[in-house]
């Protein structure tokens, strides 16, 4: 994401400026600790992006990036809690370093230190920030609460998981650019289209993960390919299956979907994903990404006819959904 | 508390409008079960009667009192896992009528619901109440990791804990108190007044129930008499103790506090009673109750002078801490 570089450069110069109280320690060292796991910031700088396009320049900004990464990152100490995972970003998280009291802790002051971050701004402003904020944080926790309540079911139709992936993910992103466009006095329109072009784009972003964590360059992926398969996830790939696949071809599925046997895992790759190929799931899964792609695009010819600059965000669009397909 | 009726029912009235969406089930269902679980609502009657007080209505603050009480909830959800209790007012803690994801997420979002109240508010409004809502959210969480942190250690400061109480308990009961005040236009010198009540009034109830979980009529107490002498907790009165008792009576309570056999309870209790007792630290612990009392009723006088109605809440103050001392 070259096309981010500077906006990585500002958020972690903003990052390091940022004081979190001293005391108590046992609250604030493991915040403190999850900040400076890093990761691509790819949240703030939307924020910071959309506000140069609306106004040519992002610093005031920068506290609401603040807001949407803190917001994230509460999301990352209080989910690995629940996914009860050992590792984030090749480092202990936050309840297996200290325990699940300081997990849960943590994670509540950092929600609550988000929302102070839009104390910066004017009432006006900070009222508008505010209400899209709290809409957002309540959607993402009902996607998680979907994708929870998914691992139940047998079937999961694709409106379901659309709605999940959506609001677990792309809803954030949306709302990271509007925010941004809400800073750099976008009009209300204008500031709508950034949200929808946000939507559009985690959407495809989202879909094309499941589909690069089955088809994907294990070279360049970043995690172990076949990964979802073994954990049986129902990803859309899964659902494209269930819904294109002959009877056959399901029944495939739930037999291999059925066995956790560690001396036939690479077997099982390689089986459920020539059933995605050959039940035309894994090209429905390709045009699905290619639509979402497509639609934010639209959306942003249609803010560049609004006279706003897009060419940061095309270029980071590309290079987000061209990474693999 | 009679003289709160009046609140009572007006908040459980508007209670009763707020409509949570109806999905996810597994999100929204846990907030509802906490929210109809009851409780005396002091906190919000606390919004209502400091908004009536400066305003002779308390319509208004309806809004502001739901934001505390869901943010409450939130902090008893959370705490009930931290704590591992099995039981709130009888029934069963959320976490252990669903689980511990569900207690998580559900009180994630409490905090966020507790949040969206004040959008309807004014914008300049809302930009104070949140500032004052966020900074208290924020002290509640630092008020628990202490109370988590003191029952690692061997000696607590009277300092230290007073500053646990105030934090964990004490800055909510202030901050409601301000809010009605804000909400019912009261100068900034009055709020902060209004604010100054609820502290030292939150502190004086904070220690009298230190006192009461010794001392109190088992008839009237509600809890088990005896209960934070038998989990050795560092309450007001053992920090006396530790303060002014001979070195004999310490080595004494350090013995007893040594001891978790199922077959002594009565005698431990009689014994550590007896201390607090003969050790000047009970009486310490009136003296203690009485003067944050005066100090809640001198600032309630003050507000009087300045033309604020504080009938009602001297009243409630009387009431609260004249319980059983």
């Amino acid at each position: 994401m070259d096309c981010f570089a500077p906006y990585q450069t500002a958020f972690e110069q903003s990052l390091k400026t940022y004081k979190l109280p001293s005391e108590p320690k046992g609250l604030y060292d493991p915040i403190a600790y999850i900040l400076e796991l890093g990761g691509k910031r790819l949240r703030p700088c939307l924020v910071l992006a959309a506000c140069e396009a609306c106004k040519n320049a992002y610093g005031e900004a920068e506290k609401a990036a603040l807001a949407v990464e803190l917001f994230h990152n509460f999301t990352l100490i209080h989910d690995d809690i629940m996914d009860e995972a050992p590792l984030r970003r090749g480092k202990a998280t936050v309840h297996s370093k200290w325990n699940l009291n300081t997990g849960i802790l943590s994670g509540d002051a950092m929600l609550i230190l988000a929302y102070q971050q839009f104390a910066f701004y004017n009432p006006g402003l900070q009222a508008e920030l505010m209400a899209l904020f709290s809409k957002t944080a309540l959607e993402v926790c009902e996607g998680q609460e979907y994708d929870v309540a998914f691992e139940q079911l047998a079937a999961v139709s694709e409106h379901a998981y659309l709605k999940m992936i959506q609001f677990k993910t792309a809803v954030l992103v949306a709302a990271a650019l509007k925010m941004g466009a809400l800073i750099g006095s976008a009009d209300a329109e204008s500031a709508e289209l950034f949200y929808d072009f946000g939507l559009a784009l985690g959407t495809a972003f989202q879909i094309q993960d499941d589909y690069l964590d089955a088809f994907g360059d294990p070279e360049t992926f970043g995690k172990q390919v076949g990964g979802d398969i073994l954990e049986n996830k129902k990803t859309y790939l899964v659902i494209k299956l269930q819904e294109l696949g002959s009877i056959e071809q399901r029944k495939t599925l739930d037999h291999w979907f059925g066995i956790n046997d560690d001396t036939t895992l690479e077997e099982k790759v390689t089986v459920v994903k020539r059933l995605f190929t050959e039940s035309g799931a894994a090209e429905a899964t390709r045009k699905a990404v290619h639509a979402y792609t497509k639609e934010s695009q639209h959306i942003l010819s249609s803010l560049e006819k609004r006279g706003i600059k897009t060419t940061t965000l095309a270029a980071f669009s590309e290079a987000l959904l061209l990474r693999n397909l």
